[in-house]
C-alpha cells in the first residue's frame, strides 16, 4: 500500500474509533460532525476529505466494525477443518473481539451498539450491513450445523442455538466492566461453556458398557 | 378500582402500546405526541390529561412493560421453593413475556427494544427503570446462586449465566419473526434448553457404581 493510502486509512480508522465512541455516549442524531472533527483534531473542512456526511460517517463506522469482525474471527478461523474446533475458535475469538481482550482495543461494543443505530443509514447502506450480519450469522448456524449432522450437537435447532448465541455475546459488551470481580477472559470462557461447549457432544459417544 | 380510574388506566395501557410501537418502528427522538394521540385517537390537549410530556411517556411506557414483567414472570414464581423449578418456570414465563405467546398481545419485544432508548429519561426516571432492571436480574442470578450452592448448577459463574440467559432471551425479540419455520413455543422450549435447563444438574448426582 503507497503511503499515503496507509496513512489516509489509518486516519479513517481514528475518525471511526472516535466516532463509535461518539455515538455510544450521545446517539447517532446528536452527534455531530464537528464533534467527530474536534476529537481527531480535524476542522470539519479536513473531516469532508474523508467523510462525505454524517450517514456516511455511521456507514464508514460499521464497515469499519464489520472488516474488524472478518479479519479477527471470520477469516483465521474458516480454514478449520473440524467443526467443533472451528465453533470454539470463533466463539473465542469473538468473545476477544467483543471485549477487546486480545490488543486492548475492542471494538465490539461499539459496533453491538451501534446496530441500534441502523435507522441512520441509506437503505442501500442498510442493505450492505444485514447483509454482512447475516453472513455471520449463518456461518457459525451452519457450523453448529455440521455438528448436528455428524451426530455431535445438542437436541437444540441450530439457528436458535446460534442466535442465542449471538444474544449472549452481544449483551455481554452492555453489561460487562472491566476491572471488577471477574476477569474479560473468565466471562468469555464462561460464556463460551454455556452457548457452544454445552452444546457439542463427544465425537463417539458410549454406548454404554459393551459386553463380550 | 372505581370504573373511572379502571377506564383511565385502561386508556393509559392502550397509550403505552401505541407509544411503544412507534417509538420501536420510528425511534424515541421521531416520535411526536401527536402521532401517539393519533394511533389511540386522541388530540394532543386530550393525551396531555395521561402524559405529562414527551419524556413523560417514555417513562409511562417502560412502567408500563415493567409493571406487565412484574405480573407476569416474577410475582408468579416468587413463592416457587425448589430453585430448578423456580429457574425454568421464570425463563419459560420471560421467553412467553418476550414473544407474547400466552395472549398474543407481549409487550416483550418493545421493552427490550425501548432499553435502547433509555438515554431520553430524565436522571430520576432512567435511575427507578434501572433499579427495577436489576431487581430482576438478581433475581435470577440469585437463583442460579441457589442451585450452585446446593451443588445443582455446572461450572459457571452464576451472574455469567444469568446475564447470558438474557442476552439470548433478549436478542430473541430482535430476531424472531413469527410464521416461519419455528414455532413460538419451539424456539422459547430451545433457548431455555440451552440456558437453564443444561446448566442445571440432577438433586442427587450418581457417584459412580459402588460397591458393597
Amino acid at each position: 500500500m503507497p503511503i499515503r493510502r496507509a496513512a489516509s486509512r489509518e486516519l479513517l480508522d481514528r475518525i471511526c474509533r472516535a466516532a463509535a465512541e461518539l455515538i455510544v455516549e450521545k446517539g447517532f442524531e446528536c452527534t455531530t460532525l464537528t464533534e467527530v472533527g474536534r476529537a481527531v483534531g480535524l476542522a470539519k473542512s479536513g473531516l469532508y476529505h474523508h467523510i462525505q456526511s454524517k450517514e456516511d460517517l455511521l456507514y464508514q463506522v460499521m464497515r469499519h466494525g464489520l472488516s474488524r469482525l472478518d479479519e479477527g474471527v471470520i477469516a483465521p478461523t474458516r480454514a478449520i477443518t473440524d467443526p467443533a474446533e472451528r465453533l470454539r475458535a470463533i466463539a473465542n475469538r469473538y468473545g476477544e473481539f467483543i471485549l477487546g481482550s486480545r490488543d486492548g482495543s475492542g471494538v465490539g461494543p461499539q459496533l453491538t451498539t451501534l446496530i441500534h443505530e441502523s435507522k441512520g443509514l441509506s437503505p442501500e447502506h442498510l442493505r450492505e450491513v444485514a447483509r454482512s450480519r447475516l453472513y455471520f450469522y449463518k456461518y457459525v448456524a451452519a457450523t453448529m450445523q455440521e455438528l448436528m449432522n455428524q451426530g455431535r450437537f445438542a437436541q437444540v435447532d441450530p439457528t436458535v442455538a446460534a442466535m442465542s448465541f449471538f444474544g449472549a455475546m452481544v449483551w455481554l459488551a452492555r453489561w460487562y466492566r472491566p476491572g471488577g470481580r471477574l476477569s474479560r477472559e473468565a466471562v468469555i470462557a464462561d460464556v463460551v461453556e454455556m452457548t457452544v461447549n454445552r452444546l457439542i457432544l463427544p465425537a463417539h459417544r458410549s454406548q454404554g458398557v459393551r459386553i463380550g
